[in-house]
């Protein structure tokens, strides 16, 4: 594969062995597409998979995916913890490999029309494949969830940017979009205190003045008697792992308060970490071509 | 491919690029095999192929180009600045990925058999795979080059591993081995006093008391004004970078120097700067299975 694409979608549905199982296969055994990961909540009712694929091969598996999940899913049965619209909720596309986001952002813009068409789905474009900024936030989107969507959807400025100005009876609405990587990544701090995590974070993210490509609260992970910033790099390129980490311990230093650790969640891309060492062992004119596995890949 | 061993052969031909050329070929359009690089230095007058494959795929490649460059150089019209005591000078095996440094030897062993008999050479097996201890360093082997080779093979300590107790008259000898990958990395100094520079190398290297896998110098960087630490790191997994580049921080201090900067020459796996980040970020239970890129290799 010359060209990787990833793809997360949300599917409401997480309880149900069987369904989740049948919307997997979606993604199994199919030439260029490769299933990463997969993972229910059952308290949130709702499923992650983890795709990635050549292009095309990807957005046909997700277009069938798609209507798996309208086909057994009822949203007007559905309840979890996590926020919904849909019986898919939302479907990100990330590129990864010789793709641009521009390229993601073309492929979620086919997927979107295929998918309303063919399955008489309202859609969203979201984040960078939104048409308008108010549409960027999936938050603002959702909000009203499931049950709010069938008055939300015929309000002018809610009309959606492909399929029908109505909701769909069982499967809601979707959204779809393009974003970057996103790396979830927690810095532990050697306090049990929770304002003070907090204050932190509030400094460290976008909303408060910090970084551009950064969300982030304070956490308490009670059992260990500490606390952490956890973050979300929203594009990883621009706002680094390791600025997030010298800001989080810089800002720590005022309260007297150590880093002690921290973690990732989930998949990161390996250029994030690779960055990071970089920075840390003062490489100069270090290129991705350096590393083997990239080469590898080529 | 599941499992992917590395070889980096050295030919003593770096001037003729039709020769050259001839040897790449035999690991051009090879199922299971990718060249990823050669580089050739007419001083030295050697060529370095960089290349990787399924083990057996390799084997087979690598065979190959042994005999296309016994059948290419002659030895008795060679010079360069460069030791050398064959056409094909070394022959290093390095485990990459679902393969072990047994595995490695392994492979080392049916090579050297296989091109002893095939082409009537003498092989010495070293590094991982010697069969005694003044066999592992390269340097002890070659010593007395091409042109000492017709007697020095006739010594019992120094018969060879397999092939004739000759010389072969054109192709001299050819060392093969298993080896870990090698990380060539370099720490700059703020000072252009080399003294300072050698002093600190020989702190942190092996056989001044230092870590365990790390050969290193010191090297002036005479257009910069600045000096360096040069060390290769014959085992990343063992000795790891951060650990080399924080001592040579910590022994820099006591003559008031400072690090500027640093560089990776070559490849580097991308485990042993996923590692570096990880130490930094202060990262816990961090697996490289978290890494996209390592899961789409799977």
């Amino acid at each position: 594969m010359n060209k990787i694409m990833e793809c997360v979608p949300n599917f409401s549905e997480g309880r149900d062995k069987q369904k989740i199982e049948q919307m997997a296969e979606c993604f199994r055994a199919k030439e260029n597409v490769k299933l990463l990961d997969y993972s229910s909540d059952s308290d949130h009712n709702r499923s992650v998979i983890t795709v990635v694929g050549e292009p095309e091969a990807l957005k046909a598996a997700v277009i069938e995916a798609i209507g798996k999940a309208v086909e057994l899913i009822d949203m007007t049965k559905h309840s979890g913890q996590h926020p919904r619209m849909g019986a898919v909720d939302v479907v990100p596309f990330i590129p990864i490999k010789g793709v641009t986001v521009e390229d993601a952002i073309a492929l979620s813009k086919e997927v979107a029309e295929t998918v309303a068409l063919k399955y008489n789905l309202p859609v969203f474009l979201y984040e960078k494949s939104a048409s308008a900024p108010n549409r960027e936030n999936l938050a603002n989107i959702r909000k009203g969830e499931f049950e709010g969507m069938t008055e939300k959807i015929k309000q002018p400025e809610w009309t959606p940017d492909f399929g029908p100005t109505e909701r769909h009876a069982t499967a809601g609405a979707v959204a779809i979009g393009a974003r970057m990587p996103l790396v979830a990544y927690n810095v532990n701090l050697g306090t049990d205190n929770l304002e003070i995590a907090t204050a932190i974070a509030k400094k460290v993210r976008f909303i408060g003045g910090g970084l551009r490509f950064c969300k982030g609260m304070g956490v308490a992970l009670e059992e260990r008697g500490i606390t952490q910033v956890s973050m979300n790099l929203t594009d990883y390129t621009k706002t680094a792992i390791y600025r997030a980490h010298e800001m989080v311990r810089m800002e720590a230093q005022r309260y007297g308060v150590p880093v002690v650790g921290g973690e990732v969640i989930g998949l990161v891309p390996m250029e994030a970490l690779v960055d990071a060492a970089a920075y840390y062992l003062g490489l100069e004119n270090f290129s991705m071509n350096q590393v083997l596995e990239a080469k590898l890949m080529e």
